[in-house]
């Protein structure tokens, strides 16, 4: 059953293989009257474009997107949005080696298992390239989200266990030995306005762990305190309530800015765990898709770590899950509703 | 907009609040003819209820479940089954107290913030008493599964950062002062099939994390090797694979049982941080609700730890997650289509 | 898959079958802070109620609405709305003839097929009786309407094929002949904005039409001239516009209120075929579940025309629409949502 | 909020205006392994393609469809399709009449209304052009269904009042006029098994009548006798039952092939009135966007009758919701499941 549209009422559906004729998405449900053109999600494609950074893949693909429909006169209609971005690097090459097995870490197994075949170029729909469709349509989320004081940032808070700023020794070592290695990324969300989220099941820390999850290295995250919290008594936890400039606001944030499931005027605060890129040149032990044993080396072009690119990837989902969360928020009370109608 | 309800195919929608009438669920989706009775469902809760472990509230509950509809002759009917549970434990008292204040920690400002105003009477919608009717729903996915093969269990692993098994000397002096816990549970699903899953955005870790962050207390969830994933290196991380008895299976399980969102053959392993409750007898800083500072002190029925009984509902929301997916799967391939309608 | 949930912001999911312990619905999604009691729904289900009027079955349902969750002090919370009717005339008694039996115009046999058996007490969940829980949960929708100005109402076109007003007669001689009479209804919605509807799948017509085409006798649909705009001649068809008290209006209707499938300010008008109630005594030829042909004489509490008892329901299911449809409007326009967040 | 996903498990989701640079469709929850390319889709573009029938506009596209996704050397993946069609005839024009005018019939009012702003080229997303996308993506789902057994075929019945065959003066006369005709069309599915349907709002009729009157210029359906049913007895109009080459069937087919919402294995039959082409090249009265009275004339490449193009429309659309409905319907019972599992 289909599981590739993202949201309620901001909502993503994205398209694409690693290497076929082209990725994409359509984006319904963006408000009309939004400034908006190629210009303003370009940056962030390119933040993400392999090659660009030390360390990941040389392959070479401009992204340059392409807005198809949903904008007229520079702005945006309220009709769907559908952006494209044609896939350049299809050079043709050698596959049988990647077509026949079953990669360890990697999805091959399991899409055959569910599909019974697989496009097996460059990992097809698993793709790290089926983030660029994400990055594509969150741009515009974010670009919503500015209009309304929201802003989104992400960083790299560790690579392999060490501190950012001074992996580079660790990410040599692990290039030289033909290894891989993942990290962590925290995101911070300012300007929200308290009330966002859906009690209980679209909680907006649920929908946001959806979303991260969602993409395919991420294999863990945690809010405000997360997993800390844990060995925390509730005296140190929680955050009491003050008077900040005429707002109630809490006056510490080991929540993470959401209680109960809603944003409660605080930064939004989380952490991702990334795992290592599982394509690795070393020699490695698994099957055929026949279950023959076999020593199996990847080669091509791989990032050693691809933490760094996938900072962009972490805010256009959190970007997406906000701008839909604003929205939904729009019904929920009658003062808001006979204000909206003018009555 | 509305988010009560979870799962696409197998969907649960859940209403009540800690004082009012009654809580229940709607559990739509359900397959016909499977054995169904009032019995499968009661041990769930029984497990869930308060008071019958040590350093839980002494609130009173005997959780009785009744079925309202959807079974006939002691079988499901593919229709809506309606579980309903009377709140029986509705001791008239005061309320201002709380009526008036933001209690830290709670939600009682975002519910604020969100809807303008709130049932106080317990925490309303936001208290824990919610997820009985989650238990009573993630019963019949459990009940569902079993006749599939597939078993869900979860334990504590900690509590405060002990390891379980160790923890009544730190429970013990976190209630004499007053104070609270929280810990880590840990949830293995056994006797999954390959092939669960949905690319790209209801990947199964992606759904089970928002299934199991929609609940209110968990802070942060991690699959497989999970947080320490992002220290390792990808020749430690990536799993192998093995021809066992005829099947391809994972050597290790590093990832969790799940590839590319898709389950691989091997245990679903994930973990989850449960924050120390928030009510806590202690005098905390806080504001009324019209913003004037004063010092509360929550009196009342309060677990020193819910960890314990959030064991339950843990295993109810991975149940419902499975069982979702296993309908959802069903129409993946030209092939399991025809077979299924006999072309 | 499940199929008893209707909408997307103003969401009704509905249980129960007709000699089950209780009907009801979970009403997810209503805005907190409207005034809401029982008083204000169980007009509409008296309306509703067999026995009322002449020519509908004697089956005695006091169908006395009960609300478990969502209201307190006299105003909805914005969480889940549970509403509740118990089936108080479940006397005991030989349903052998129907349970071995496919009634003909009635879903004995497609139950079976789709789900391979059935509760056949009453016609379980296809019973007539299911509307009873549209109509609570619509009562809602239509007291949230009322207030932003917008009024429905239905009322009953034609009796087989007569007059409202002149059908005496041939419902005599119908019930006389132990047979039965459909009719046509027309719903009338005023006091809409123009705006509301989505394109291009979710037009405020096509939402209706399967909202309307999901009351279990209703056969067909049209909106404003409906069928009758097939043998129209554009020139003749075509609503032009004008101004009136500065408001831009069509001058006629012929288009029922819609255009686009998005309302244009004017009354929404739609009228729908009521097949006749296939419960008759007259004997009828069929086959048993087995398939061995049979006489059939069908004994018990029937109504000779349920088209008058279907007003109401009517009236509910196009309340629900136009509430779900009035709350997705809210996020079309930027404007809207700066102005809405106070930006 | 977004309104341009149709279906649950056969999902499709459009984009595009009639004069932006493209207009598609993403279809997700195809199955995988179905033999599919450009020429399985081509055929149903062809004939919905203006110019090719008389009296239907001269616009000329060539419509050539273009897989973007989803299919992998011939067979889908079960992936994401996505389906792509230039728009070629971009003639640069002056729209400077219908930019500032609401022309009488058309959505240009209602989209104002909603949206503040329109894409008034040619229509934009309102126009008749958007259904390219429709039939693109409902080609894979009659292809889909082909497989099955399934076939859907409608046709034409009447134009403008005048049995199919013998239009030909009327047309001609209405063309003199620089008037336009509506008309109604039939569609009938044959094959089907008995079972299709989800009670109690996802009925099967229910479904189609939403997806059908989702086509802009239809104003009616009705299903099986339809309005006739309203001046019929139940007598009458009851199809009771029979033994059939070993399966159970309805002797006649009064209701078109559906009871309760679900198949019956009869074939399903319906009806949809289609109005009249609102753009009439005859001096219309209305007003200017500020409200301006004026005598327009619409000048240009219109169709006087749209009906025969519709017919194909027609087809996709049902085929969408039938492909939809058999994968919904996997889940339906204990039996099926386990013999899917192979347990």
């Amino acid at each position: 059953m289909a599981g590739s549209t993202l949201g309620e009422v901001f909502r993503l559906t994205t398209f694409g293989e690693s290497h076929g004729k082209a990725i994409g998405c359509i984006l319904d449900g963006c408000p009309a009257g939004l400034s908006l053109s190629e210009a303003d999600i370009q940056p962030y494609l390119d933040r993400r474009r392999p090659g660009v950074q030390a360390y990941t893949t040389a392959r070479r693909e401009s992204d340059t997107v392409s807005i198809l429909s949903g904008v007229f006169e520079g702005r945006t209609t309220g009709t769907p949005i559908a952006l494209i971005l044609q896939n350049e690097d299809q050079r043709s090459r050698d596959y049988g080696n990647i077509a026949d097995t079953y990669r360890p870490g990697h999805a091959d197994m399991t899409y055959d298992a569910k599909y019974g075949f697989r496009d097996y170029r460059g990992g097809g729909r698993s793709s790290g390239r089926e983030t660029a469709a994400r990055v594509a349509g969150g741009a515009v989320a974010l670009t919503f989200l500015a209009k309304l004081g929201i802003s989104v940032s992400a960083h790299v808070v560790s690579i392999g266990g060490v501190p950012a700023g001074t992996e580079e020794a660790i990410l040599k070592e692990a290039a030289a030995s033909c290894d891989s290695l993942g990290g962590i990324i925290e995101c911070r969300a300012a300007g929200l306005p308290a009330g966002l989220g859906e009690p209980v099941f679209d909680k907006l820390d649920a929908d946001l762990a959806k979303a991260i999850l969602s993409i395919g290295a991420v294999k863990g995250i945690e809010f405000g305190e997360g997993f800390r919290a844990a060995s925390m008594k509730g005296s140190e936890n929680n955050d009491g309530f003050c008077l900040q400039e005429g707002r109630i606001m809490p006056v510490s944030n080991h929540a993470g800015g959401i209680l109960g499931g809603i944003s409660d005027g605080a930064d939004l605060v989380f952490r991702a765990a990334v795992k290592p890129t599982p394509s690795i040149a070393r020699l490695q032990k698994t099957v055929t898709c026949d279950g023959r044993g076999i020593d199996l080396e990847i080669r091509g072009r791989h990032d050693t770590c691809i933490v760094p690119r996938a900072v962009v990837v972490m805010e256009a989902m959190t970007g997406l899950v906000l701008a839909d969360h604003v929205l939904r928020r729009m019904g929920s009370t009658m003062d808001g509703i006979l204000r909206y109608y003018g009555i």
